[in-house]
């Protein structure tokens, strides 16, 4: 019976795939990539495939002398810049640290320039001005007019190729600049090489320093014209006689025939020029570009089909969007034979798990890595792998990796979420169970960065730690009820009761007095004088965030939390305080943005706080909640992130909550209800079942949840489990404009 | 018929082969390590194989307050050093720039240290007294007692693997010292990295700067104790709570059990800690350090005995030494699976052919490599096969190539002889030859270090090199002279035509007013003022010489030389006058030494002069100044070696000159006579030959060659040819106390 029925799903699996699905409808023209190009959102622009390692796309010129010292290029692109230098193959989406922006490539005519131009005066240097009208961008497609050369070019990728296609209108003195040595950001080269292969081959590397300390990408270019001549530059001066260039600012200017458009095809590896070419012969071994980018844009609508979200066009136009962008990262970070570099400075190959970077985990643990736990099995245990390579390299599971670096950014240690969650899920091979779960305890047993107090069940006293400890502290406890529901789960008694005490260590830190989590003295004292609306960054006891913001960090134990304020009625008093305070901040990191009183919408230790409404009985406050932050702060305009993207996280955020649930605690398996803003969403699972959530009564007003049915049973929780999604099934939320305070008031029914 | 020669010849080649030749003789016996160990001899003290990447040996305190200093440690080890500091798994040998001494151990107990001991300071830091009296050395292997700690530390290695032993005789606190931050000369670490893999397991790396811009050195380390605890540090700051250690400093105290005697495997890899330990799987599986140490001592015997070598005790030991010497470079860069880093800093594979590093070419193509045409088939052509991937990789055949990095060090092109001579001799892969040409040409027609007057036949003025000039114009027309030889023998005429006027330039910086290689302004004039003895280093026209010593640097084409003089009584007077004058020089580099007159045998320009008396006719006097040379600088003591062997140069020079022969120019198959110092030397050749030479009436003041035979028949020349050697036979010199000066005299019979 068992083999039979086996087979019957494995029909039904092929036939329900979301490739197949995808055919029919194209997904794709309901994204705008530029939403949160603008201001603070930094979200890269171009052209990818999902997670791919590549992303190819303009990189302009970082206004440094703007109000935030050119922060907002921090991708490379800035929706108000009307100029680009070039065109380079990595780039960074939503950080609020720039980096990447590596293998430049201009195609240019007239005089040769082997130096950058700087701002406003585009004749001195190479780059050219752009008009908006003669730029756009889809899933996996770039195309810009560069004015000053006449010359079009059009990008497209594969998950490790470039792809550029440049029609030259003006064929004066036509050439390709390619330079090494050009950076954004914190970035800077430490050594470049060009090799030129044959007359139409060229291969390098670009090393650098930066926030990735000791990044490494091998490239290699394919050309389908030849060159007709190629001169090597280590900064502005020629290198003379020899095929292959070696410096700190290596350039090249290679002149081209333009009779027919250039096209080039650029690999990129983490270990080789070699694998970089043989990524160039798997992934897009012809030359054709209109094959090439209609791949990427079926790769595109493939991730995007997952999810058949029915709204108002707008509206659809922000969820495609975001669920775009949720697949940003992390990205690929192996070649297509299985080759990576490890943290520790060497080759490694993996030929049964992908192997990933760019881990915002600070970011993603929240929301990202939830939603991929329903949509991407097969990624999220790549997910998983990939950070316990590097936790045998690096002793530590990561805190945000990049390229083969930890840059060790923010706070806590946010990669335990995700793998406890795995553990949880069952989205971990079984044989990788035993090494994550020694991964988690020993990156939990450590001793730095007030480790060493947790370890003996202390507070972090702010005399060891003079800034951050509390958000320190109450991420640790987050990481700890991983901890606990890993070894709960795996039977680890003993482990399980250590960690539940570790995960309530945020209990330390509340302050009776104030009604927040404060900083504490060695000798238990509560930091004095206290002001709780006070974020100035680095100079309180949070993160990104003031005491208002970060009272409400225990998404692991909200119940607890709930208790430290003396009940339900004097907890949901303090948020409805919280939330009708001034927005104003004084002196604070412009990473607090997005507000609603205090609430911020656009920092990630706010995410989870609309959803604690339902903890206490009262989930129709959050329903209000969050339907003002989703349509305040997530437009469909440039500007429409209200803060960084935080690779992906606050799009992720969007994707959940427009469908109506948050996974509020990311290890617990539960998703919360707060207000869906669609009349239907339909989410293919991989293992082939499908779950939709329909609205009843949909309607701009109707942001209240007045009654909820799970396959046709009326619902009374405020919240599904994983496995009420992964069964398949229907949800039905039934809105209205008037809130049904009865819905989730009785504790038996909240999360 | 052919194919049954073939068989015959493939019978006789396995009995007369070295290894069996070998193991009827004892050659290790005859080798005193100490020689050239005082002094600015700079020879590695400690335990190899021939060519092998591990030279495990102690590292010291380099005694930087002296004269020159701390120069003479340059190799990690002074004769005059009485306390080691660890164990250190490379060196260098007899450099003149100091580097390596990487992964440094120490056993010790007592009080822990994490930091060396200063001068006359051991209690203050790790690292021990030694006596002379309690140290020994031979092939293979290294022992001491460490007096402080009263260990007897004993180290033997295989290629790619140092094995130690350490007998704790004192056992209160036992623990070994891994110090990945020590470093000597102008060595510094960049990032280092420790990972605990089991109780006997460590891993790591070490990436420094230095002589070598960016060397990396993976390594795994085998116990043959558990480990009973262990602590990481970055300098002295512990690392607790991870089995991964990675920091500028990174060091570990190992506590162990000293029961039985300790002992480490630690395997080396330019590529990652996998292959460190499939190195040590592969070279040393078994825990038997007398085998181990008896294997690394047949390895010797096996290349000692390709030379069986006759002459009193007092020569032997001399001459055996240097034969050892002369195979401690160029050193293994690959793993046992081919593994190696290229100078693009990319891991490649080769199987075919063993990668070689530490070409100090510029010393080692004047006789060291022509010494290997004779004896090493094998490692000749790859050492041809590493450069040619050096330079594929660097867009330029290597200068002095140091684990991965080009170090640009010294003047001229000095593979190209190397290269040439194997095209020459058929010593290179059938395969290569032609990348072997477009490498030494496309070296040669570089732009860089006034090559580009060269290109244009053009002499290099002081305007634009304001020092150095004629030596790099000097080493250029030599290189030269390979790029005409291998041009012509390959039938491209053009080249050779072209190269043939290159080599000759040398002709242009000869003033006749003076007698000398002048330097000259663009203008042609010659500079003025012009002292022939000035030798301030740095400051003159030559590079570690004068005009005295850089006058007879046209090795390639010594009878032009001698037109230039205006024949041979003018040439011969003037050498004359160079042997005559006072030994003195001023403010003069170091390297200059072993004077005799103003040669100056301690320095590679002057090696093949002596040889040039029988290009004008008069072999008797060169055979006078050889012997003088060989018996003057060339002693079985500490300080025996009268200059920097400079990685076997000079030991190669006394290999070829105290066997009565010498290649003056590298490139053209003549081995020219001089003094022979033996009995008789039979030498085994690759092709299963023996090359016999026997000196009749051989005695202390039998220095001149009266006359010589081969194979029976008189032989008139003054000189022998590559193909005399390689078809086997017997040279007899017949030795007078008297010059027969008519040997040689007539134009016929000189080389």
């Amino acid at each position: 019976m068992r083999t039979i029925f086996k087979t019957v799903l494995a029909v039904f699996v092929s036939i329900s795939s979301s490739s197949l699905f995808a055919q029919h409808k194209d997904f794709t023209q309901f994204v705008n990539p530029y939403i949160g190009s603008a201001g603070h959102g930094h979200v890269f622009v171009g052209a990818n495939v999902p997670n791919g390692a590549v992303q190819l796309g303009p990189s302009q010129i970082s206004q440094t002398w703007d109000k935030f010292n050119g922060w907002d290029w921090c991708s490379g692109y800035n929706y108000k810049s009307e100029e680009i230098l070039g065109f380079t193959h990595t780039h960074l989406s939503g950080t609020g640290i720039g980096d990447l922006n590596d293998i430049l490539i201009l195609p240019a005519n007239g005089k040769q320039h082997i130096q950058q131009a700087p701002f406003n005066k585009m004749n001195e240097g190479y780059g050219s001005k752009i008009s908006k009208q003669n730029e756009s961008v889809s899933p996996g497609y770039y195309k810009v007019l560069l004015e000053d050369y006449n010359i079009l070019a059009e990008l497209t990728s594969s998950e490790r190729v470039g792809y550029h296609k440049y029609t030259f209108n003006k064929k004066d003195n036509p050439h390709l600049v390619i330079d090494l040595s050009f950076k954004m950001n914190w970035d800077k080269p430490t050594e470049t090489y060009l090799k030129l292969v044959n007359d139409s081959t060229i291969v390098g590397y670009r090393f650098s320093t930066g926030w990735a300390n000791d990044q490494k990408v091998y490239f290699a270019i394919k050309s389908n014209t030849k060159f007709k001549k190629v001169d090597f530059y280590n900064d502005s001066t020629a290198v003379l006689g020899y095929h292959v260039a070696k410096g700190q600012n290596i350039k090249a200017i290679l002149a081209i025939d333009p009779t027919n458009p250039v096209e080039l095809k650029v690999g990129l590896s983490p270990v080789s020029t070699k694998n970089a070419l043989e990524n160039i012969a798997t992934e897009i071994p012809y030359w054709d570009f209109e094959t090439a980018k209609n791949k990427a844009k079926e790769k595109w609508n493939d991730v995007l089909g997952k999810i058949d979200f029915k709204a108002d066009d707008n509206t659809k136009t922000i969820f495609y969007t975001a669920f775009y962008h949720s697949y940003f990262a992390p990205t690929i970070f192996s070649d297509v034979n299985g080759d990576y570099m490890g943290t520790d400075k060497q080759v490694y190959n993996d030929k049964q798990h992908q192997n990933y970077t760019v881990f915002s985990l600070w970011d993603t643990y929240r929301a990202l890595h939830p939603l991929m736990t329903i949509l991407e099995d097969k990624k999220s245990k790549d997910f998983v792998s990939s950070m316990l390579k590097i936790y045998q390299q690096q002793g530590k599971l990561p805190v945000w990796h990049l390229w083969a670096n930890e840059t060790n950014t923010m706070v806590g240690l946010p990669a335990i979420p995700v793998i406890a969650d795995a553990i949880l899920k069952g989205i971990i091979d079984e044989n990788e169970i035993e090494l994550a779960y020694e991964a988690i305890k020993s990156t939990a047993m450590g001793h730095d960065n007030g480790l060493k107090y947790v370890r003996d069940l202390k507070h972090i006293p702010i005399e060891h730690m003079d800034h951050e400890s509390v958000a320190w502290a109450l991420e640790y406890a987050i990481a700890d009820f991983g901890a606990y529901q890993a070894a709960k789960f795996l039977g680890k008694t003993t482990d399980a009761e250590y960690f539940e005490k570790r995960y309530k260590l945020y209990e330390q830190y509340f302050d009776q007095e104030m009604g927040h989590f404060v900083g504490r003295h060695e000798n238990g004292n509560f930091r004095r004088p206290f002001d709780p609306l006070m974020a100035k960054h680095r100079a309180n006891d949070y993160c990104e965030g003031n005491a208002w913001q970060y009272t409400w960090l225990v998404p692991q134990d909200v119940h607890g939390l709930i208790s430290l304020f003396g009940g339900d009625k004097q907890f949901l008093k303090k948020l409805d305080e919280f939330i009708a305070l001034p927005e104003h901040l004084d002196d604070a990191s412009p990473d607090i943005s997005g507000m609603i009183g205090q609430y911020a919408q656009g920092n990630e230790p706010n995410h989870h706080v609309p959803y604690l409404y339902a903890y206490a009985g009262e989930q129709w406050k959050g329903a209000a909640l969050v339907h003002k932050a989703m349509t305040k702060y997530y437009t469909n305009e440039p500007a429409g992130l209200c803060g960084n993207d935080d690779a992906g996280q606050m799009s992720a955020w969007y994707v959940f909550s427009s469908m109506g649930i948050y996974p509020a605690n990311p290890m617990d398996g539960k998703y919360i209800f707060g207000s869906p803003l669609m009349e239907e969403a339909s989410i293919q699972l991989p293992n082939g079942k499908t779950f939709h959530i329909k609205v009843k009564n949909y309607g701009k007003n109707n942001i209240y949840v007045n009654k909820a049915t799970l396959n046709g049973k009326n619902h009374s929780n405020t919240y599904i489990t994983h496995n009420d999604i992964l069964n398949g099934g229907e949800l039905i939320f039934e809105m209205s404009a008037k809130p049904n305070k009865k819905f989730g008031a009785n504790k038996t029914f909240r999360p």
